[in-house]
């Protein structure tokens, strides 16, 4: 951690009104389970946090809590290839534990795009997608056992070591997600998959972004799941054209980059290639893994490229796979109506947008203006209503507690935290945040 | 449902003491909220259930209880293609699922051993599994959101209809596999898949079953992951034989049945057969479907051909997959020292073993003779002292219940318990099952 703010903010821009009560670095579970125990004991809030690049201000903390930072607990336990399991502690950074997976020929699949800095610990609050979703699915479906440390201190574990298991409720699935809201993860049982010895790619260049989305979804009708199909919009290629001397936005108003792996990569990507050329200015296909990183460069420097410009919010919605190019423009009106710059660019194939609201030059720290706030809160409203959800891998945290209810519905989010009252009766649990 | 007693029974062979308080059969959701309002009001058991085919008493019911019929609400409300989703009542036969979807080029992947018999509701109520399980997952994986009764009549929708979501607590993972014991599902938004259009399929016989086993584990070892990955023992081998006159014993001591899907499908089996070759007696491959239907006969086959033997006692471990030879060596053990007829089948991919125990002629129905229950006991805690667990995929009912305290231990199955009061504070669903 650089700085001691960078120790109760993260990457939401959310600024808390003062330092938080004290920090816990944590070094042991038993660490964890004290801090938890006497937090229950005095009624004091505890916000948990690993790397800190949550985008939803889930690890903000206010100055009545503690800080449990759990980044300290690091240590990938074991590796088993035959099994395809990892053991891990929660602040193993998730890109270490790939590598690590990759001495066996296999990986770890969830890939969000803080892959490089993130920890497993924050992938398994925020239940973290990433580009290789559409194939692999998100973090959830990577996680067979969780070590949780309840409010009260207690030390569970839940799940199983086995690929399938049902004695029981679900309770590790349900604690990821939870944002911090029903123990503290201290350790992580998961999957590894086979490393895809073959991986193909395709870029696509097209004259509208909803000429892209429209072939994003017709790829879908077509049978075709690639385990990569990312969308980037002509402004955002502009964006990065500015920063890397490129030539994206004079190839096109939106690109494609889809990938696809494992036995019959190539000739899926030939399938692939088919359907967006009925629609595309131009497509490119390659087997060799430079030309790839030098197709793909465009989709991994999209957030650089508008971060340059400035500090941006980065919103996350989804919406169904067949609404996606009706959501691309619904976005690109609510910016023209708003005044704002927003540029967008899209897990196309799970539906999974990041619009990125520019907040402009000489916007202060923490602060939204209202133009934004707007065009923000248009967005969300724009995803349910095409039948969608106001935050598909980022979590709600603290920033999107005001749609919380409009999404789930009264009766649902009073059930829900009912839940959260029995692993937390205290209320100590990240309050505020989540649920 | 073609007598009464088939209204409050499953296929465990658990026979409760009498018919029960009464039979409601809904036809309308508003049939199921009046019935458990009732109930509620005045602390009646409700027992859910749908075709009946549970293999763990989930939905046998006692004298006390209210038999709540949901096999009634069968309609598919409608299918995306584009979306990939299906809209469906839970008395939908699970088969009749996959042939819709199969009208549209998808697929709904589970597909439990009963698929033609079964229905999406119960296969929710047990997160079932099935043959295409080992690629495709289970029923969880396929489930986006539920419409859900609570024990007071309250209707909710749980989840969502996009791929990805983030938004509360994931409450619809957590009614899936439940056994009836959070509420009632009355509607499910199903994921479905592209229906591969290529399917190869290899059949190797070994010397032994330890040999196969070991070719199974083989195989994910090399980083293959086929889509079905089946293991059939000799025993059921030579009861296939005697049911249909084939010469499967003659081949070997053991089989696995492997197939492979999608884009390279034949380039995957050649990689199959290439380990299997290693240690099999015979590899035969096979792109056609006539063919492949013969030569997967023998899976398909395996349980009416030891039913055909007599009453049996399906059990349904898993252990992590590099145990699987262990377990089955272990499984044969138990047979041997108990004195009892077990035969193993399993889905070699994901661990998980179905030891069948004949329970010879003359028993009464409902009976359980001493020698079979000591050799289950003795699978359950093979299965544990494996690393693994007492049920994969059929569920706890009331025939593991005395294994689930020492599966979770007491803290964990204490939180369920908490969890479950959430959604049922009079204690009406299900009583006395699952957790």
């Amino acid at each position: 951690m650089s700085s001691p703010a960078a120790l109760f903010t993260d990457r939401s821009g959310w600024a808390p009104d003062g330092p938080p009560r004290a920090v816990v670095r944590a070094r042991t579970v038993a660490d964890v389970q004290r801090t938890l125990a006497e937090a229950s004991r005095t009624g004091t809030p505890v916000v948990t946090r690993g790397a800190g690049t949550g985008l939803a201000g889930g690890a903000v903390a206010g100055p009545e809590a503690i800080v449990l930072d759990v980044s300290g607990l690091d240590r990938i336990l074991g590796i088993d290839p035959v099994d395809g399991i990892a053991r891990v502690e929660p602040g193993v950074v998730t890109a270490e534990l790939d590598r690590a997976a990759a001495e066996h020929g296999l990986m770890y699949a969830p890939d969000p795009g803080s892959v490089a800095i993130c920890t497993v610990g924050g992938n398994i609050a925020t239940n973290a997608g990433g580009l290789r979703g559409a194939k692999y699915g998100v973090t959830r479906d990577s996680v067979l056992a969780l070590d949780v440390v309840l409010a009260d201190g207690t030390l569970l574990r839940l799940g199983r070591d086995t690929v399938k298991g049902v004695v029981g409720l679900d309770l590790a699935g349900l604690v990821v997600g939870s944002e911090g809201t029903l123990g503290v993860v201290v350790g992580a049982t998961l999957r590894l998959l086979p490393r895809p010895t073959r991986v193909t790619t395709a870029v696509a260049y097209f004259a509208s972004v909803a000429a892209a989305a429209g072939a994003a979804t017709a790829l879908g009708a077509a049978g075709l799941r690639p385990a990569v199909l990312e969308l980037v919009d002509g402004k955002t290629l502009a964006a990065i054209d500015e920063l890397r001397g490129t030539g994206h936005a004079g190839r096109g108003a939106a690109l494609l980059l889809v990938q696809a792996d494992g036995f019959g990569a190539g000739e899926e990507i030939a399938a692939v290639a088919a359907v967006l050329g009925r629609t595309a200015r131009s497509v490119e296909t390659t087997e060799d893994a430079g030309t790839a990183a030098a197709l793909s460069a465009a989709r991994r420097d999209a957030l650089p490229a508008i971060e340059a410009k400035g500090r941006a919010l980065i919103e996350d919605i989804a919406v169904p796979r067949s609404r996606l190019a009706d959501a691309v423009d619904g976005v690109h009106a609510i910016a023209a109506a708003t005044g704002t710059d927003v540029f967008v660019f899209a897990h196309a194939g799970d539906g999974n947008l990041h619009p990125i609201i520019l907040l402009g030059p000489g916007t202060a720290p923490g602060a939204i203006p209202p133009a934004a706030r707007r065009a923000a809160d248009d967005i969300f409203a724009l995803a349910l209503a095409l039948g969608g959800t106001v935050s598909a891998e980022h979590g709600v945290g603290l920033l999107k507690r005001a749609w919380l209810e409009r999404e789930l519905g009264p009766d649902v989010l009073a059930l829900q935290r009912r839940v959260k009252a029995v692993f937390d009766p205290a209320g100590i649990l990240n309050p505020g945040k989540a649920i």
